[in-house]
């Protein structure tokens, strides 16, 4: 049963900071179980900032190596291994960061006192790459200048829910209950079969995050989110910057609308901001020319699936 | 001449951040030239938050390579490229530093487009790493858990002063001053001998701005720091917890205390708080009573050298 599924905007900024926004960083909450994705430079400080319990996060997604993404790493990993931290936590991430990491335990001579379950996610389509009875999460490739995934975490339909009032009436006995979430028809004493859909109710649906860290306008991202409940979309640039936003491998945030309105998503969130834009109105705006149901994934607010 | 010669403190947090303390920085400005000394994590941050102006830095100074000290500087190379910078910036600092920068380089694909100037410290006792007219830079080693300096930044005395009054008494030319500056008497037509202590006053001294970034208590730093004007000097710990300071090799603030008062400073300023400390004031209190004239460097004050 998910209780809860949302995500809480740790950092809505371009590779350059400004006073007011931080680099890249998101925070899912799966039932207080924490996935962090990205983790740009000052990550661990908007934690504290917003409150966060660290010793929940159980995973850690990369999706690339600029460093806006993946720069407060380091730091977070030594700071919960400061704090007594013994779990294991998953890395998820591009082939280099394992590498990275090591050599900058070894320079700095830190050691990380809990075991890091590396897993390499890769650019060949939509890779399975953790499954619980949860939840499953997926990596799907973006164009961008170097190695770079999106993902999708996607929660498992819950179990079919008993229907207490007709189970009552047929009665059925609790001991049948497990069966009867499973999916499974009840035979009576009497040799009668009850259909399993008379005494249950539909379940619960599952539900999918899908994540687009860095990427230029690409049609190929559809199908990775398509049906999407809630869809973070970079939008690094307005239209007018459509030029920049090609050459730098970035979207703009009509594209992003129109990569929302095409996927059929329920939702999108953008980000990844330009410095160069002190009020971000406009861009909400524009992406909404395409997509109604759009707003900015500002820090601090959190987004229910 | 130097109108100016101070310190503004932008991180005094010691490895773990807390909610309103950062790692390790400070900013040094001898005549509007900055001198950046550490640059822990999200100093970036920091430097936007005080409106300090980037392209103003040209040297950064590392004391050693613990995440808290150098995490921050990938990110803000890259965002100095990224504003377009191209004035040469000097990194000065240990041994495998310049490595782990271009290994981040190298595996971001992140080019810096200003050239890189690396000078790297050493544990043989007071280096002189830099001199240009205005002031000298000198490391010094400190003790620590791995290879760790310090840094004194010294301004130089300035040219002796011309007394108008008694030079124009004697009718010195204009075209005479800048020997009298530089010390020389002044042969009047007469062939007499005016003393150049008659015709000037005595110069703008030289100051010294001292910083103890990582150490266990260790009077061997006393002979670098002697007579400083402003010593910063870490205190991670309050006495109480002395074995625990000894084990990680940091100081108490009542050894910090000691330590500024052995050398004959004229101020102490102490940082680096463990985020076991909620208040600060009894860490200051505790190196009063060692050493009266001092405070805590706490972020976004700015002390006068």
């Amino acid at each position: 049963m998910i209780n809860t599924f949302e995500v809480t905007i740790l950092g809505c900024s371009s590779a350059s900071p400004t006073p007011d926004r931080h680099p890249s960083s998101q925070l899912v909450n799966i039932n207080n179980q924490y996935i962090l994705i990205d983790c740009g430079e000052g990550t661990q400080n908007q934690i504290f900032k917003y409150h966060i319990k660290f010793s929940r996060i159980s995973k850690i997604l990369i999706s690339h190596l600029h460093g806006d993404h993946f720069l407060g790493l380091p730091g977070l990993l030594s700071t919960l291994s400061l704090n007594g931290r013994i779990e294991p936590l998953d890395i998820i991430g591009p082939p280099g960061l394992q590498p990275f990491l090591e050599y900058f335990c070894k320079v700095s001579e830190t050691h990380i006192k809990f075991p890091l379950n590396y897993i390499e996610t890769n650019m060949y389509g939509l890779q399975q790459i953790f499954t619980c009875d949860k939840y499953d999460i997926y990596s799907f490739p973006l164009k961008h200048r170097i190695t770079c995934t999106g993902f999708m975490i996607k929660t498992k339909a819950g179990p079919r829910k008993i229907n207490k009032a007709v189970c009552d009436k047929y009665e059925v006995p609790l001991t049948a209950y497990n069966s009867l979430k499973a999916g499974e028809d009840y035979a009576m004493e009497s040799g009668h079969i009850v259909e399993n859909k008379i005494l249950t109710l539909d379940p619960q649906e599952g539900k999918a995050y899908s994540y687009v860290s860095d990427s230029i306008y690409d049609e190929e991202i559809i199908q990775y989110v398509q049906d999407s409940d809630l869809l973070y979309h970079e939008s690094t640039f307005l239209h007018e910057m459509l030029e920049r936003a090609n050459e730098t491998f970035h979207t703009t945030a009509l594209q992003a609308g129109a990569i929302a309105k095409a996927a059929s998503v329920s939702k999108l969130i953008i980000g990844h901001f330009s410095a160069r834009y002190k009020t971000l109105e406009p861009l909400v705006e524009e992406a909404r020319t395409e997509f109604m149901n759009t707003d900015l994934a500002l820090e601090g607010l959190t987004f229910a699936v």
